[in-house]
């Protein structure tokens, strides 16, 4: 059994920082690296494919809609041709970078209100992956039966399914909002066993208590706190502990 | 004989426009193309390279300061390090739209303050050959005899010199800046008669009536006004009538 | 009779310029200038301040998304504090403009995606007349029997009331979707006689062939083309003509 | 003997946070609230200003260059039309914030390099004082001796001279390059000592050892680091014990 382990990167901007890029360097085996749309800035950019490439992590677009203000949390009604273009730009931006640190892109992953807005809206999701497309055959990351995996295998690009250890399902596979209660699972202990049970049995217990199938090739951990990089590494040793392998899945 | 014609092309924003694309595409042989940092946005950069795939005109990234609001005319004080990843940023995402139209970046030409700037400034010259060369051996466009391009020739990358039919020259073969008078040349007999010679010669004579020389494989041409275009069709129609090969450099 | 004529001004960037801004400001009696988040910059809004006082042309703060890429006309879903924030920013910075002119603020109009917005959402609608109550008693411009006036009366801030002579309306009264057929008219002669049958009566033929009242104060102009332009003076010619005062609301 | 005490705040932007304004605002008497230019956004600016008024401290203006990413730190080559439009702006925008806290700016300082370049360039200085007199009879904040200072007096706008206890001068008043070595003090009796000299005395011991006179009415203290607002507070403390007065000079 194997599994990925995924985290946002490079979410700074100018003077302005946001996470541990280090410390999370250290412990995942891809880097989903901010593009400068709602995070992120070429220089930052640079030297986070050049310390990923050192510590041997994969580098992927995380893209976004363009608005720094809002950190790419706001839904932006973009037409689809633009967004396409949006997502080509920032994808091209990256590789560059990551070249000149002697990598390439190897996967894209849309951010906030595209994470969201992809999962549902069949626009959005074409617009992505058409983008992906036309950039080269890179796998897509993102939420196991959302409407971006239809669009992606669509468009015959891999699918990479990716599971939350600490955020609370509802009984059809989706995430409960985060401002609902309960959305957000903060008991170390917990979460590192639905870490385990998501990577080896691809299940998890939802918020109704039913166990839900969610078949994952990748988990998703967090690094905007202290809190939550002690426990990105807790689950990082649980999983090697418990024999399942830590790996890219690029 | 050949000589190569740019100009600067893609430079809206938005709802925004300047210049007529459209027209250029039909004139040049080489495509400065705005990468989004001083005008250009991916959508405009994504169309302007499919009509110039159509119109078999070479695409080369016009990059700038990041700089909207000044379209790049404004020196900004930037780091090398900082300016070294912006133009890399830039030319990615350049060749991003570029490749998903079936063609590629194939030179790179600094914009406006950054240009001038990189004309006699050893660090600025520098940063923009570091970011070029950790792209590809791409040539870059500039002012012959600029520190531009000595730093292009100790990087090893091909520089590409341009000469300008309608700017007056200084003995010393720069250019007379904008603000001063007889900066500009209008007379379109004039500048017609001065890109032949460019072409054929390289030579101009300079503003004090001296004969210098200008060893150039690029004439640049201008399309912000009706009569900058027609002005630019001249050129190219007296060029070819003189038995001048109007072809692209790369 | 009286009536009104405003039209969007001060929506250049930078080097880009939209729409005829002289001409325009020798029509209108009320100037929405741009406050730099969807078009305009601090130069623009101060020359445009400076005209508008010379022309005696009233102030009015256009406000928009924080979106220059789309123009203000793209919906973002800003949290309601943030748009109010925004909106109040815009506000007090197009005032020092203003003042530096001699002049001052003296109504607000949402544009683009916020103004649609404003019509049917009440969070919208309330984020908006908050800011512009926070900073003093003004008129609000839009649409009538819009949600943003229901909650500009509800703050007991004056609500103008607009009309369009070139748009078609729903029996309903409100707008037809500008991507609908025969959303636009465009003959003059139409046009005017509309101007004046809304400015005279308060009436106008909606798309379906029945009359509805629309009580306006105002009446929008357009002038982003060579033909608006003139079809804006034929407008402001004829309600002259036709014994109608052309003066502002405010 | 009075002094004021000044400091920094709101220059975060979006989620991005930098120093700790709750905790200065309960130090500084004076806050240069950051304008939306080079950082501050208009919800961040009407939570200081909120804030600000809750804990009786005075709000100015810190107007910076048009530069997020560079946070004002690197100079633009802006023309000075367009710099006083953007100071006038700034000071707007932040004035309405202000003024729906209840409070108003009460000065302006300029920010990073562009204080630098205000020093020393009067094309820039002017720019800054010329916006600032179009919008009211506001004291400028800034270097004692500057050519800023300079310029004010002349407009007849009041200079309110700052010092910093935590920076080396050199033997003609001006401050050591923050790049040069012994620039910053950081030794914490070493800054108080300093801090109650400067203000009860006026003088200060240069970096050759000779003791200059900087007459200042403010100190301006920094809250970017934990360090930084530790040794703030312990600034207050020792000028309130040494039976100096901290006030707002506003």
């Amino acid at each position: 059994v194997a599994i990925d382990l995924n985290a946002d990167l490079g979410e700074g901007y100018g003077v302005w920082r946001l996470g541990d890029d280090e410390a999370l360097l250290g412990i995942v085996t891809s880097a989903n690296v901010a593009c400068g749309f709602h995070a992120g800035d070429p220089l930052i950019m640079r030297k986070v494919c050049e310390q990923a490439v050192l510590r041997g992590v994969v580098i992927g677009a995380q893209v976004g809609y363009p608005d720094l203000r809002g950190f790419g949390r706001r839904r932006i009604d973009v037409e689809p041709d633009e967004l396409c273009a949006d997502v080509l730009y920032q994808i091209g931006a990256l590789d560059a970078c990551a070249r000149a640190a002697g990598a390439e892109v190897r996967y894209v992953k849309p951010h906030g209100a595209l994470y969201n807005t992809a999962a549902v809206d069949r626009a959005t999701a074409d617009a992505i992956v058409t983008a992906v497309a036309s950039f080269g055959v890179l796998p897509v990351l993102g939420l196991p039966g959302s409407t971006l995996a239809v669009a992606a295998h669509e468009r015959r690009l891999p699918f990479i399914s990716e599971g939350f250890a600490d955020r609370a399902y509802r009984p059809d596979g989706r995430l409960v909002p985060r401002r609902d209660r309960g959305a957000l699972l903060t008991d170390p202990e917990e979460v590192v066993a639905r870490s385990i049970r998501l990577a080896r049995e691809g299940q998890v217990e939802a918020i109704d208590g039913s166990v839900i199938c969610v078949d994952v090739r990748s988990l998703c951990l967090h690094g905007d706190t202290l809190g939550a990089v002690v426990l990105a590494r807790g689950v990082r040793d649980a999983l090697i502990k418990a024999g399942i392998a830590v790996e890219p899945f690029a």
